[in-house]
């Protein structure tokens, strides 16, 4: 067990910022509220292993959906998802043991801790994605078949929805993201109620342990005047696809998500190349084009992380701020083991998402420093 | 107190479609289901007065929100209003002692009565429109503050949804509507959970016996080869405003409604006059045009009621069955006290529809033989 205190937030943000793959929402609200409450003298929320847990706990997801656009344009309260955890918790008749993050990238690591202050509850150590998704049944917890109902939502004017029996995790996907968009596109949720034996076979584990050594790598990086992203890349996992300029952005809000293709010329050792990523909400495929060679070859496909930084500081670029004129790296991180099976690649997979490509896994190990000794 | 036998299953129908204003859904299918449980030997059951309703007593709203355009296509489960208010129920705590129906227009005075024989609960004498209306806050329960949640959705596969606290119905309009497109366009409710007493000062009174007498009455004229639409405007109230001939409809889904237009050419005393129709499930505005005249000519607008009907049998003509060469009289009907207040006028006058028009009464009491005397 650890404590999440002001310096680790900080961390925690820079990692699930890198791991939101573009998406997820903005890490940095999050961590602006989590640093706030701690130094206005709130106990410095618990992170717990899975192991540790229970077998009979009560353990909950808490956290965000909506496009992330909305996220940074407009405000969340800041206690929606506990509000959405009261509503869910009377439904039951039975209080919750523990938080869950559903997601480690982007925003949905920071809200279960706030959320942990909030209602002194833990938060696990994992979540259900290793990176970001942007559907619900995109969740290991769904995919290993944990139900995802009864559900709560909960919107900025502490307006409630409750789904008490779907399913599956796709129906609550479409009817969650439904009364999301009415709730002005963005909405907090909790769902997934399921005990702790449930969480240890589905749970991607030790993630949060995962972005806050990630986010520490790379601000020490930055503190010693040496190379972040090779720092990051030390921690994670992975490789470097693609370094360039971004020149083009195709963005558009559809059905609650945020939709687009961004455009890359090459810089660098990748001068003379040009680069899409499509996304929604999240990067999706990365294929590329050489100057001197006719056709595209895709760099990496989901479930693998597609994930694009600064050049110079390794931040995150995140969907919402990509535009004209940034200079960027576009990092390719392994997918963790409990997305690269069938199972997975049938919700996760580039088929999930409309692409007619095989997935050919990046190599390496997701976290390979941190939690590559678990096997998952 | 009085029982629906399978007599009066019909007479309510043939009431209830032309009430509808051209929606409320179709009643044929409803009647159908509450005539074969009649005849397969449930007991009939029993409409009561809401001056014998107990002040402190449970009066719950069910009934199917959706387009009608979908309900004539995909059949009703039959239970969803019943699965509803059980959803509804275990959420409060506490059981129902009566049903009311939300709108007595339509296929809404059907379904509390065949939720009253699946629940054994007697069903109110009375509704909340007095006619229907395509949107739930346009109910007068809401339009005189009785708060419309809790409230429960099922649709055809039992899937449900609970809004626990909403601060007003025009929200749980949008919610419950973005809901009911996800659950395929149709769905039952249980909502405006309320007491005795606020049932009395809000329910527009006595309509189920109004709708019966109305249908009775053209059913006894069709049969002594009188004219059908005289013995209904003897009930009801109300005037013949046009005859004609559908010459065009235009019709599209748009969020979860029929919206439209339907054209006609004057017959008979109209010969050489237009009339359309503007509908959002519900007929709302009619205007004529003369040939030898400019402009056009308001003849009725909301909250007055304007029917299309057969004008050989006086059977009510829905927005789903418009079609072209029907030979229709167009009724208009004084819209009940209740509905032209100027709280009322605010969400159901022809201003909350979009129309820059005032609000010029028809003439007439609305159902002068049944609940003239009534005062509302």
């Amino acid at each position: 067990m650890w404590h999440v205190d002001e310096t680790a937030a900080e961390q925690i943000a820079i990692g699930a910022g890198i791991l939101g793959t573009g998406g997820g929402g903005n890490p940095y609200l999050g961590k602006v509220h989590l640093q706030r409450l701690l130094r206005e003298g709130a106990a410095p929320p618990a992170v717990v292993s899975p192991e540790d847990v229970p077998d009979d706990a009560l353990i909950v997801t808490v956290g965000g959906m909506g496009a992330p656009t909305v996220g940074v344009e407009r405000l969340a309260r800041g206690d929606e998802w506990t509000v959405a955890l009261r509503t869910l918790e009377k439904h039951l008749g039975r209080r919750a043991d523990y938080l869950v993050p559903g997601e480690i990238g982007g925003a949905n690591p920071t809200r279960p801790l706030v959320c942990g202050i909030q209602t002194g509850l833990p938060v696990i150590d994992g979540d259900g994605m290793g990176r970001a998704f942007p559907e619900l049944q995109m969740k290991t917890f769904s995919i290993y078949g944990v139900k995802a109902t009864p559900a709560a939502l909960c919107d900025v004017r502490h307006n409630t929805a409750i789904f008490p029996d779907l399913p599956d995790t796709t129906t609550l996907e479409r009817y969650a993201r439904a009364v999301t968009v009415q709730m002005g596109g963005h909405a907090g949720y909790a769902f997934v109620p399921m005990i702790g034996a449930q969480l240890k076979q589905t749970v991607i584990p030790h993630t949060m342990t995962l972005v806050r050594d990630f986010g520490a790598a790379i601000m020490v990086a930055r503190q010693a005047h040496v190379d972040p992203i090779a720092a990051a890349l030390g921690v994670m996992g992975g490789e470097r696809l693609f370094a360039g300029k971004i020149v083009d952005v195709e963005r558009r809000m559809a059905a609650g998500f945020a939709r687009g293709a961004v455009h890359l010329d090459g810089l660098g050792d990748w001068r003379g190349r040009g680069l899409t990523i499509d996304f929604q909400n999240e990067n999706l495929i990365a294929r590329q084009t050489d100057d001197d060679v006719a056709g595209e070859r895709i760099l990496a496909v989901v479930p693998d992380l597609i994930c694009i930084v600064d050049s110079e500081t390794a931040a995150p670029v995140t969907t919402e701020v990509l535009r004209y004129g940034l200079r960027v790296i576009v990092l390719g991180i392994p997918a963790p083991p409990l997305l690269r099976t069938p199972e997975a690649l049938a919700v996760v997979g580039p088929g999930a998402f409309g692409y007619e490509v095989p997935y050919t896994p990046l190599r390496g190990t997701y976290g390979n420093r941190v939690i590559a000794g678990l096997g998952r």
